[in-house]
């Protein structure tokens, strides 16, 4: 692109919230050390009427009568829409271009409101989408989307609804977090018509063209930044396992997980009233995600396990 | 000012969150219909560790003990900080010069744990030292600043400590939120450096001097806003009298204040186990300020009533 060409985007991520102009212009003298952000407004309503108990079924259902899902909602729920927007703001909060595909991507589409009940009845934490960009070690970078348990006491988690929330921790500002509507007209009017009035002026003096806020680090020759694949994560993890309701069935799965170098924080059996199947619930400690992948893959195949079991990523956000 | 020099001022309000970019060009499609602010780290530090049972002078001390609170914290607790800040987000907000001295002000130093204490039991409320300015019909804006009830499930509620918040409604944008650290060494230095970065980059192409993004209505001649003077103020309002242990107490009151238009949602006394006085806690519906203003001038001559009574203002924030 011509250098001399400006592109404004404002409006590409969080609809009417000015993050990417706070990105560029007012943390710039900021490392962005992480970014947390609850960027799919539907995904975020979906979860919070399931909160409120609704099925995911009809959580989507109702998002689609007010007009928020599009009839097809693929890119809402399975993590895609949140996905791109993450490109684009690990892009400009890194200097290097980081690609779609070089992202991991899960949705909502494997919550139910079970699991957002268990999540805060056990250890009173809410689940939300979350895209996440994390500087490591290295020049490591940890660029992912999934579904993730916060704090209920975090910030974050009072994001309800089609609202959205971009949490960024800057090694000279500290956290900040920017809010507000991330989509429908006037929100998104807003943006554009934003950027509009910035390259009036601009304009106005004839300095259209002036030094782009943003450098992206040479893209020929070798690239600095490297993304850490999702299997070398630490994280604790909400394991939801459906198991027949026997006796033992704690010893048998812990056993497997206790090979694998998985401690756990708690364990909690639900829905012993239902006599065939009952749900345990599993809290880890800091844990490797390849070991809990293996550790699921041995579990998943015993004859105890009626479901495949439900993994849920945790993050304290601030830490 | 010769119309050539730019004044940059992003450390003013807020710290290190970039909330004077984001009026001035994130927001500059919109017509600011209200701004809540958070904007003094210290106060909302006091009044959070007295929302977990500390006592004013106890919180103060400890917020001067960490450094947050200057060795003479007047402007902190007095309103007089937030109100300067407030000053300078309704100027930038509303187009016109809006000076300090037309702000009304009011602290926290009234306020005790108990106050506190009784809004959260009574109507799941948070007490927060807010700055507030509003547009009004014809022409009329709100500019005030003190201690407000809002529901403890708004979004302002869960700030906490000495970070602040500034929750804006623009007529597009509608509700967003902008939050961090509002002091400190770092989030300050983010915030100028980011003015020097913004600024040396016009420079570079000699730009600087640019069209300003904020324009005052002339000042000459007449000026358009006209601040709403505190008496005229509709609001809810938290009440709450120290009297003596006696029958009938009750009837008295809420007869003056029936006299004066008020009606009362809900009354609850607290404290019946001390002996000589308890505290009677009303709250209001929506009343007009000079009415509350004028029962609590006969109230507080009766000879049932041993302390002056505080009033605090309720606020929706959304409504």
């Amino acid at each position: 692109m011509d250098s001399h060409t400006e592109v404004y985007f404002e409006a590409s991520v969080g609809g009417g919230i000015p993050i990417i102009q706070g990105l560029n212009e007012g943390l710039s003298a900021n490392h962005v050390q992480s970014i947390f952000g609850i960027i799919n407004g539907t995904a975020n309503y979906i979860l919070t009427k399931m909160g409120m108990g609704k099925s995911y079924v009809d959580a989507l259902r109702e998002a689609q009568a007010q007009g928020f899902a599009e009839a097809d909602p693929s890119l809402d729920v399975n993590g895609g829409d949140t996905l791109n927007k993450l490109a684009i703001l690990a892009s400009l909060s890194f200097g290097e271009r980081i690609f779609p595909d070089e992202i991991y991507q899960e949705g909502i589409t494997e919550i139910t409101a079970q699991d957002i009940r268990y999540a805060q009845e056990i250890c009173d934490h809410e689940i939300k989408l979350l895209g996440i960009a994390k500087q490591r070690e290295n020049n490591l970078i940890q660029v992912r989307v999934h579904p993730t348990l916060i704090p209920s006491q975090h910030l974050m988690a009072a994001i309800k609804g089609v609202f959205n929330g971009i949490y960024v921790i800057g090694d000279a500002l500290g956290p900040a977090m920017f809010y507000g509507q991330g989509a429908g007209e006037l929100p998104t009017a807003s943006a554009v018509v934003s950027d509009i009035i910035y390259i009036a002026r601009s304009i106005h003096l004839q300095v259209a063209g002036r030094l782009p806020s943003v450098y992206y680090r040479p893209k020929s020759g070798q690239r600095i930044l490297q993304v850490e694949p999702i299997s070398e994560l630490d994280s604790q993890y909400y394991l939801r396992f459906t198991v027949k309701n026997e006796v033992g069935v704690i010893a048998k799965i812990s056993n497997v997980l206790g090979e694998k170098n998985i401690s756990i924080q708690s364990v909690i059996q639900k829905g012993q009233d239902q006599k065939e199947e009952v749900h345990l619930v599993i809290i880890t400690y800091t844990a490797k995600e390849k070991n809990v992948v293996s550790a699921l893959e041995i579990i998943d195949r015993m004859p105890i396990v009626t479901h495949s079991t439900l993994k849920i990523r945790m993050e304290k956000i601030d830490d």
